[in-house]
């Protein structure tokens, strides 16, 4: 994780433009573990989702033209209250949908995005506003509160959505209705007079902005983000200033500190990651995304920071972040609790967002580690193996209480579980003109554009399971680039050939890339072998949660042990220091995994006879015990579940 | 625990009269321990906690001939809101305040409750009913709202306080009124035609009423609180129909269901203790109380199989109960949290009044056992050494969080501790006219009632730092009498001698009491020797937060550890099981405690340079380690503190 001296300037000054992504869809997973969800999100998560959308009632709301119903807060047929920013959940979930589209068509998919767009387009006000919510149900509040109602954050998601649709489809209509919605913002927002001096305190747009922006080109786009960052904790904070327009003391704030929402202080001027994890992670998105149009290294050096305090006291083993159910957010470092772990699903996939940013500006692999770490583990672990059933909360400790839900009160996860999986490919390389960077590995075949060239590049492996990968080049002609391949930092022996050739790895290394720079041919093969033994990893010692306990990772994956496999709560096993744990692929497991076996000591609960509490240790017996991938616990029998082992 | 086939029938059935409390204030603490802590209580903690009615202007509002204030919640000076249940704590602060005046009148003390009183007398109703929330502020709500509102707890607590202030001053002004309000609900609830059929879901006036049964020995008092017991959880619930007639959907309900106050089945058929820790404990209290008077075997049945479930799987180290903020209550069984422990202060408080009765009905040590647990430990820790500051929550694990609070938006705690050690001299003795029975060891000297003869008995000993007692007997005449001196569960080595002979233990010990039935005279000195090696406890191997660990106690007193005596949070320690600690009495701490030294291995946190997550384990460094009882902790920096030790 060391940086060296490298600063924002030195990087931004640096050489022939910067690492941009691939186009998710130029990359196709043919086989393995990402096809599989690939396949499960298409069929499965995405229909799915609608049809939640449609028996909830969600769509029902988007009818502008019917008179709104007598409930401030409807209830769901589920029974569970309308939140009112669920124009997100139809953003996302177009997003995600398009993500597939621009891989296939799907005219019954179009259709029922189109009458959504159309729905939305006869909603919105003559003027541009666009929010469900509050056209139909509270026009008096619009833009009366920024700081609680996620009207920007809602508008943002349906921008993203309209991009993505517009990139999949060609069809405008959405995006036009997002530009008119972007046009009132651009009007009502901003530092000259007679213009709100607002921000919302929910980042999204921000993001969404950039999108907008990099499909535009229009300045102006761009430029609204850039007001929206830098206004975003100036003080006074605008929030007081709305509020007491409310007739509210600004004191009275549920969540007591402007932190929550990273408001507390100018964005540059933070130096320690808090509040709301996903508000966090969605605006260093869009810092990211700002610092590299704009190559503001005070945008890149506050980045650092907090991507520095985030990773070294605020991370779970799992890349989940936020461990605190209260604030949805982050509490004091080191506090990461297991079974009352937060760590919601969109956290992880924001944090996903953000690093992926930040290599963009500085390929280096502490940023797409945890890429890699989000993508198997704590945002993975979000959806079933059924594509149809969610956790918010991606707990490390359970005694089978957590169970995953169809539906939720805030139903922000599923769609964004959705749209991270379609659009995965776009997170496997960036490129540029003179090099092509690997970040994932992946049974794939991709088209990669090195500025105007094209290079065809092949993935065989079996990855994450095994960590052998033949990558097979096809430029379009021969050419010299650098081709720079991600060497976990998980892996220590990993050893690389080119057509055959040993490598000397360390010679080659750059911030975690192996870099080969050559003239590359059609049909050159790079063998890279990442042996995967089971490790086990030990916490900070202020980890307290962690402390004596050992998480067991094989690759990249994290696992746990779960009641279904070993018959009794985890929480009763300690795994002595010298138990060896072996892998073996197990196909029958909910589509094939592979699972680690071993042996392990187990306090005899049956045999405990005294009490609650007693002098004597209680007995311990030996047990076959069976890890299974963390991402894929609670899709079987209801039980217990355990990350950490209590190590002898 | 194990009781054998002893059945509620047998118990009543047996003999001359059951065990009676003494009155507390025959016992004097002549010294130590209690002494300290009644004194501590009296010049400070009943003192201060006027100051904090009267700053936080409780008072104002018992101001009846004022108009009410423009709020519906009045916001404290404190910056808390006002709970709708505030007559509770003056219930209880008159109740501490009378238990110390029986010891010693106290002109300006008496001052204020007068004062109080002739407040609550001028806004009674007409009709009795007395509530200064809902007579103030919500009229219209009276007797609307059974499930939620608290009326008839408040009315209990100062209808305990009613009856304490006048066993202690012959006053008769606050008993009348309370006796008119009493009659007001005898006509308002009950089976009769015309009568509501509801009952409190927080309960507490039935124990209330137990208390005034037991003065004014009139039938009807006893029956309203059989009413309300027996009432409670009868199908259709009471809660449904009153939520109907105030036009709500009775499933529409914060608590999702009715154990969160006893109230899903009817008392006799509930097994299991559920719910919300305080309103279990007061109604267990109650029902024991109910049991003692009307020997109903089938109360005594539902609450030893409650005390069962509650002790062999809900139960703390500390004897706190009710793991879980969320219903301030029990959960799963096991679900014993350190950290975020609820443990509430009134909740261990409630479960001494509970075992207390149980131990009149049945003498059995199972229940004494946990009186003194919760004095020493659970309870104890809710009050600050310096008699004015307060834990509502006692975890057994902090990171430094959790400080003392001087006042609370929901105030139960100070005066329910206050009236606690006010109070204890009660708990010391239970006696019959054979019997005399010792459930709890302190320096003092008490004149007991032996039916009609007198027993006046001394208590010599530095306990519970020090397990010598000398008892010193002085009956009025010689005479005959079964003394029952509790063993306490944790001892095993007890030694036990009357006037120089060695007892032989085993052949006297009757449920865990050690019987010794003889001709006493004046001058028999009884020497009970209980040593005190430091034990290390282990948990039931489910209690998930506590496996690989171990408490420390010594006597009846837990030990914790405290960053600020050992300079590093103790979650960094581990304690080898062959670790020795040594007790010694440390003069200087808070007044003179017993601490215990002694050495550990301590995770070198400085010495860590991995980040969050490494391979290697931390390396360990020998430190000299202190533990101080857990009822003193958070009286000095603040700092990590921990009860459950890694043990190596």
């Amino acid at each position: 994780m060391n940086k060296g001296n490298q600063t924002g300037t030195t990087l931004f000054s640096g050489g022939a433009g910067r690492f941009v992504p691939v186009d998710h869809a130029a990359v196709h997973f043919t086989g393995g573990f990402w096809k599989s969800w690939q396949d499960t999100v298409r069929d499965i998560t995405i229909p799915t989702q609608y049809m939640r959308l449609e028996e909830e009632k969600f769509l029902e709301v988007l009818d502008f033209r019917s008179p709104p119903g007598p409930l401030a807060r409807p209830i769901q047929p589920s029974g569970l209250s309308m939140q009112h920013f669920f124009d997100s959940d139809f953003g996302k979930w177009i997003e995600a949908a398009s993500y597939m589209l621009k891989y296939r068509r799907d005219p019954e998919i179009e259709a029922r995005i189109d009458d959504i767009v159309a729905r939305l387009g006869d909603g919105q006000m003559p003027d541009g506003y666009l929010n469900s919510w509050f056209i139909r149900r509270e026009p008096e509040k619009r833009w009366t509160n920024l700081r609680d109602l996620h009207e920007m954050y809602s508008m943002g998601h349906l921008l993203e959505g309209a991009v993505a649709y517009f990139e999949a489809t060609g069809k405008r209509a959405f995006l036009d209705i997002m530009l008119k919605a972007v046009d009132h913002i651009i009007e009502t927002f901003g530092t000259e007079d007679g213009k709100l001096r607002g921000y919302d305190a929910h980042a999204e747009v921000e993001l969404a902005l950039m999108k907008l922006y990099r499909l535009t080109g229009e300045e102006r786009h761009r430029q609204l983000a850039s007001y929206f960052v830098d206004e975003r904790g100036q003080m006074p904070s605008y929030f007081d200033e709305e509020a007491r327009r409310r007739g509210e003391d600004p004191d009275d704030y549920v969540f007591h500190t402007y932190a929550y929402s990273q408001a507390h202080k100018p964005v540059r001027e933070q130096e320690e990651v808090e509040g709301h994890a996903v508000r966090a992670t969605y605006l260093f998105s869009a810092m990211a995304d700002l610092a590299f149009e704009t190559a503001d290294p005070t945008l890149w050096t506050a980045l650092e920071k907090l991507f520095a305090h985030m990773t070294a006291k605020l991370l779970y083993v799992t890349g989940g972040i936020g461990s605190s159910g209260d604030n949805e957010g982050f509490t004091r470092d080191f506090d990461l609790p297991n079974e009352t772990a937060y760590a919601e699903t969109c956290a992880a996939i924001a944090l996903g967002f953000w690093v992926h940013r930040m290599a963009q500006i500085d390929l280096d692999s502490c940023y797409t580690d945890i890429l890699e770490l989000v993508a198997y583990n704590g945002a993975l672990s979000g959806i079933a193996r059924d594509g149809e059933h969610y956790f918010y909360e991606n707990v490390l400790e359970s005694h089978g209480q957590h169970r995953r839900w169809k539906w939720h009160y805030c139903p922000c996860c599923p769609t964004n579980i959705a749209r991270f999986i379609a659009s995965l490919g776009g997170y496997v390389y960036t490129s540029k003109p003179d090099a092509l960077a690997v970040h994932l590995y992946a049974e794939s075949e991709a088209k990669v554009m090195l500025g105007e060239r094209a290079v065809t590049i092949r993935q065989d492996t079996a990855y994450p399971w095994d960590g052998d990968i033949c990558l097979t080049l096809e430029p379009e002609e021969a050419m010299d680039f650098a081709l720079c391949l991600r060497i976990p930092g998980w892996s220590d022996e990993a050893r690389l050939t080119v057509n055959g050739e040993a490598v000397d790895l360390p010679a080659v290394m750059v911030k975690g890339y192996a870099t080969l720079q050559r003239h590359w041919q059609r049909g050159d093969v790079i063998r890279l072998a990442l042996p995967m033994p089971v490790e086990r990893l030990h916490a900070h010692p202020d980890v307290s949660d962690a402390f004596g306990r050992v998480a067991i990772k094989r690759g990249p994956v994290v696992y746990c042990m779960e009641e279904t496999d070993i018959g009794f709560p985890p929480q009763r096993l300690r795994l002595p220091q010298d138990a060896s744990l072996e892998a073996h692929f197990d196909e029958s497991l909910l589509g094939g995994a592979t699972i680690l076996k071993g042996h392990a000591m187990a306090a005899d609960g049956a045999g405990w006879k005294d009490g609650l509490y007693a002098r004597q240790k209680p007995a311990m017996i030996e047990t076959a015990i069976t890890a299974i991938p963390y991402h894929l616990w609670a899709n079987r029998e209801p039980g217990g579940m355990l990350v950490w082992l209590l190590e002898d």
